[in-house]
C-alpha cells in the first residue's frame, strides 16, 4: 500500500477503504508517513468529502492509536457530555452534579485548553486545594462511591487526532465536517464513555456560525456514536450570544453555584436541564425526558444538586465552604460597571467579542505556557431582547489591571447592538439529532 | 503574509495575487515554508485551479528562483524548442542543424534526464569525443560562428519548479494544466530563448494521452508565453506510436542522419519541417510557414543540413566521420528480428510500451545513476496502417543481453495489435496553437 495511491483515490472522488485509512493513520501516527502527504490527502478530503463508512473508520483508527481508557470497573452506565465550545459555558460544574445525585455516573476526563476563559478544571481549582490529579484507581472508586469525579487529561488519547489536528490547523483543512466529526469523537470514544450527550453550538460565538452547519456536524458525530455502538444525542444550541451572565472562571463558578440553588440565569437553567434529561434517558435513570427533567428539577429544588457538588469538591481535596460562601473564592481588585449611553432593545451581543474581552483582563490562555487570573472577568447585566436604559450598567468588569480594563470595556461597548424597536429573546434549543434523525424546534 | 491565508485564499476558489504567488515561491525555495504546506496549496490549486495571470505570475516566479541565462551576446532572434517527451523523438539532432543552416541561432541546453531512452546529450555521445561542456562564453562564441551549438545544463535553473515538482510528484498533484505548463515554462524562459516552439504530444505514448487535454496543455503554454513576452507556438503532435523507426541512442542518432539526407521517416521528416518552419517563422527567417518550409527542404535537398551536424560534432570534439560512416558508432552484440505469427494490418503500437522495452535493453535510465548502452534498442519495421505478412520482421532488436532481448520481444509482440479490417495511418499534426488562437487540423 502506498500513501501516493491513497491521496490520488481520495482526490479523484474516490472511497478509502478501512485497510487504507488504517494504513494511513498507523503510519502517520508513528511517523513513518510524512506530513506533506497527510496534507495534500486533508485538502483532498476537504473538497470530495468522506462518506459515513469513512468518517467512522478514521474515527476508530485515531482511538486505536492510543490508549483507551477501561471504565468497566464503573458500575452502571458512564454517560459523557460534550460541548463544542461557546462563551461564559458552565455547563459540566451543574449537569455533572445534578445528574450524578439522581444516580447516572458522571466519570468526566477535562483539558485545561486554550479559550477565552479556562476549562472545566481550571474552575474547579476556585475552589482551595481542589485536585485533578487522580490515579485512575482512586477516580473509578470516587465515580462507584459518589456518582462523580472529574480528573485532568493526563492519558494518551488518540494521538493521531492530536498530530493530524495540529495538521489541518496550519494546512486550512479544519473545516470539513468528517474531520471536525471524527476528532470530537475520537477523544469521547478513546475516553471510555458507553453513551454521548453533545452540545453542538451554533451562532456568531460559536465555531459553528450557521445553524445548517451545526446540524450537519451534530449529525455526523452522532452517526459515528452510532456506527461504534455509543448510543449519541446532539443537542443544538445558540451561541449567539454568551451563555447565562458570567464569563470568567471563579465568576463562572459562582453562577453554576446559584444555579445549583435553582436562581440561576434562565438559558443556562434551561440549557443544564435538557441536557441532564438525555444523560438521564441515555444512563436508563428515567424512561424519557419528560420524566427525566421532573427528576432532575427535584434534584435541584430539594438541594440534592447542590450537596452533590460539595461531594466532590470534599473529595477532591477541595473546601467545600467555598460552595457556601463563594465570596471567599479570588476576587480581583477593579470591580466597574459598563454603562449604556443609549436607549433601546439588546439586538445582538457578539459572544466571542465578548469572550475576547476576558482573554484581554486575563481569564483564558492565549498560549499553553499562560497563567490564568481566576478572578477576573465579565458579568453581563442585559441578554438579547432585554430593555436597556440610558445610564444603566450592561454589564459589571472584573479586573486586576486599569488598562486592561478600559480595553474591555471598549470591547463590551462594541459587542452590544441596541436598537429602537422590540427584539424578540433568542430561541435557546434550535434542535435534537438522534439515531433517528433530525429534530428542528 | 501568511502561507495559512494563500492556502485558505486559494481553496475557497479566490485569486492568489502576484505578491502572494512570489511569497510563497520565494519562501518555499528558501525552506521558510514547509512543505506541507505547499503540497495543501498544490492539492487546493489541483481543484480550485488558476487563471492565465496566475499561472504566468508563478513561471515568473519560479524562473527568478535561479539563475537566468543571458544569450544577449548571440546576434539573432534565439529560437528554442521543446517536446513535452514520447517514445523514438530524435527531432533535436534534425531540427537543430536544418534550422541553424537557415541562419536562426539554435543555442540549446540539453539535460540527460530520465526516460526510456537518453536525453539529446546522450545521444550526441555517440559521436566519439563529443563534448556539452561549454562554458558559457564558448557556447555563446559557438552560436555566434555557426549558429548552432548544444550544452550540457549546469546552471541553476528554476529551482523552485524543481523543489515543487518533487513535490507534487509524491502527493498526487502533477496534473493540473497551470502546474504542468509553468513547470515547462520556467526552464524554457530560464534558458534565455527569445520565442519558443512547443511540441505538445498526445497520446498512448505521451504524458498527455487525451487530445483535448493536449490543446489545453498547449494554450496554458502558449499563454504564459505571450504574458512574459515570448513568441511561443505549439504543435500538438500524434505520440498514439513511436515516432520514427528507431528507440534507442545510436540508432536514433542514424535515422537523424538519414533524415537529414533526406532518406528519413515520412513520419519524422514530417514532424522536423513543421517544427523548424515554426522556428524559421519566430526567428525572421521566413514570411511564413510555407516559406519556410521550402527552405528546410532546400537544405536537406542540398545537404546543407547534413553538413551543419558534422559542423556541430566537430566544433564541440566529436569525430565527424561518424556522421559519414554511422556503421563506426556503437554497435551491440545482438541484432534479432521480431518475426510476426499473424497476418494483417497495424492498428496500434502502444508506444509506452516500445520505450519500456528499449529500457528493459539498457537504452535509458531508471535512475540518475543507470548507465546508458548506446548500442541497444529496437528498429520497428511496421507502423500503425501497415500490412504484415505471416513470418515478416516487425522489429529488430539490438541487444546485449540474450535475456533481456527475449523480454523485449515479448514486449513488442504485446505492443503491437494485429487486425484482419484496414486500417488508415495516423495523421500526425493534430493542430496548431498560437497566440491568435487555437487550430485544430
Amino acid at each position: 500500500m502506498r500513501m501516493y495511491d491513497l491521496i490520488m483515490k481520495k482526490r479523484n472522488g474516490e472511497e478509502l477503504s478501512t485497510e487504507e485509512i488504517n494504513f494511513f493513520v498507523d503510519g502517520y501516527t508513528k511517523g513513518e508517513i510524512p506530513d506533506y502527504q497527510v496534507s495534500a490527502l486533508m485538502m483532498a478530503i476537504y473538497f470530495q468529502k468522506m462518506n459515513k463508512r469513512e468518517t467512522a473508520d478514521l474515527t476508530k483508527a485515531m482511538v486505536n492509536s492510543g490508549e483507551v481508557i477501561d471504565l468497566s470497573g464503573i458500575e452502571g452506565k458512564k454517560v459523557d457530555k460534550h460541548s463544542t465550545g461557546g462563551v461564559g459555558d458552565t455547563t459540566t460544574l451543574i449537569v455533572g452534579p445534578i445528574v450524578a445525585a439522581a444516580g447516572v455516573p458522571v466519570a468526566k476526563m477535562s483539558g485545561r485548553g486554550l479559550g477565552h476563559t479556562g476549562g472545566t478544571i481550571d474552575k474547579l481549582e476556585s475552589f482551595e486545594g481542589f485536585s485533578v490529579n487522580l490515579p485512575i484507581e482512586k477516580f473509578i472508586q470516587n465515580v462507584n462511591e459518589r456518582k462523580i469525579a472529574i480528573a485532568g487529561q493526563t492519558a494518551n488519547l488518540a494521538p493521531a487526532d492530536k498530530k493530524l489536528y495540529a495538521l489541518r490547523d496550519v494546512t486550512a483543512t479544519v473545516d470539513n465536517m468528517s474531520l471536525i466529526a471524527s476528532s470530537i469523537m475520537s477523544k469521547k470514544i478513546a475516553s471510555g464513555a458507553d453513551a454521548i450527550v453533545l452540545d453542538v453550538k451554533t451562532g456568531s460565538g460559536a465555531f459553528m456560525k450557521k445553524e445548517d452547519d451545526s446540524f450537519e456536524l451534530a449529525k455526523e458525530m452522532v452517526d459515528i456514536g452510532t456506527h461504534v455502538g455509543r448510543n449519541t444525542v446532539a443537542v443544538i444550541t445558540d451561541m449567539d450570544q454568551p451563555l447565562g451572565f458570567a464569563v470568567g472562571n471563579a465568576l463562572e463558578v459562582k453562577e453554576a453555584i446559584e444555579t445549583l440553588k435553582g436562581k440561576g440565569p434562565k438559558d443556562l437553567t434551561e440549557l443544564c436541564l435538557t441536557l441532564g434529561s438525555y444523560m438521564l434517558v441515555l444512563g436508563d435513570k428515567a424512561k424519557d425526558v419528560k420524566e427525566a427533567r421532573k427528576i432532575l428539577e427535584d434534584i435541584i429544588d430539594s438541594g440534592k444538586g447542590l450537596e452533590k457538588l460539595k461531594e466532590l469538591v470534599k473529595a477532591q481535596g477541595g473546601d467545600p465552604k467555598f460552595v457556601d460562601d463563594p465570596s471567599l473564592m479570588p476576587a480581583p481588585s477593579i470591580v466597574e460597571s459598563v454603562i449604556s449611553n443609549e436607549e433601546g432593545y439588546v439586538k445582538g451581543i457578539k459572544a466571542d467579542d465578548i469572550g475576547r474581552a476576558a482573554l484581554v483582563l486575563g481569564a483564558g490562555r492565549e498560549t499553553k505556557e499562560s497563567e490564568i487570573d481566576l478572578s477576573v472577568g465579565i458579568v453581563l447585566h442585559k441578554k438579547i431582547g432585554d430593555f436597556v436604559k440610558k445610564g444603566e450598567a450592561i454589564a459589571t468588569i472584573y479586573a486586576n489591571d486599569g488598562e486592561k480594563q478600559e480595553i474591555a470595556t471598549k470591547m463590551i461597548f462594541d459587542a452590544y447592538e441596541i436598537v429602537k424597536e422590540e427584539i424578540k429573546a433568542k430561541q435557546l434549543i434550535k434542535g435534537i439529532v438522534t439515531k433517528d434523525g433530525i429534530n428542528r424546534f
